[in-house]
């Protein structure tokens, strides 16, 4: 294996994924002393271009962020069409999905993996910036996702 | 439900179970960049004090920490002898367990989870401090850990 894959290894997000986000995420708020942050629904496939082991999908996640110190936890909603998350919460349960980190120049870091017998499993646009979900189950034991701001 | 149970939202650890920690442990070093810490080995019963779900129980674990950003990524591979993480790891296989929250008061803590349906599953002492694992899978779909260490 290469080493230093993605060129940091500082944790920006944990992600949960979660069968009904309006419970959990107001158990989060009442259980940490927070605001229930609401949620928001990731964009449709034309805007976001979502693929799902290279295909294109529909697939759609019902997002909340909690500012938990240095990082964010992310509960993660998904429907029903193809994608890591409702694979993920089919096979695992609900349950910790991925740990996240920021990086720059998305299509080098998914190539280096991909060569580490690493494969993009997921990938996708929002607002701002784009997302891969890399199957590094296997070598991590956490499923790794990249996210890359666009410089403002 | 009570309102902001531990008094912290920052989240200190991520405890990740994996069967091989030499194995694991190596290609975290490698993923990352890092030097790899090496594992050391849970106190003994009789100097840690270990309890799971209420009774002594002889169970130790290996642990690697690696420092990822402001937090700390936690690698345990648990012994035969019942525990949180190895009943957590035979029923779930490899993958995220806990996160972890440092606290002051661990008794009081522990009391006012209890009080709210979510109670102790393992607690031992190290040097240094103790720990607790609170069942709060259903609540939060995951496990959450209390750290106190001793003021120095």
């Amino acid at each position: 294996m290469e080493k230093n894959l993605l060129g940091t290894n500082v944790i920006a997000q944990i992600g949960i994924l979660v069968h009904d986000i309006e419970k959990t995420s107001q158990v989060y708020a009442d259980f940490f002393g927070v605001e229930n942050p609401g949620w928001q629904i990731t964009d449709v496939v034309d805007k976001a271009q979502t693929e799902y082991r290279g295909k294109r999908t529909e697939a759609r996640a019902k997002l909340a962020f909690f500012k938990m110190g240095s990082l964010q936890l992310e509960l993660i909603e998904p429907d029903e069409h193809p994608s890591t998350w409702r694979e993920y919460l089919n096979e695992h349960g609900e349950g910790p999905h991925h740990i996240a980190f920021r990086i720059e120049g998305m299509k080098d870091k998914v190539m280096t993996l991909d060569r580490n017998q690493m494969p993009l499993l997921q990938k996708g646009e929002y607002t701002g910036g784009r997302y891969a979900y890399i199957d590094t189950f296997e070598q991590l034991k956490v499923i790794v996702e990249l996210l890359e701001n666009d410089k403002k």
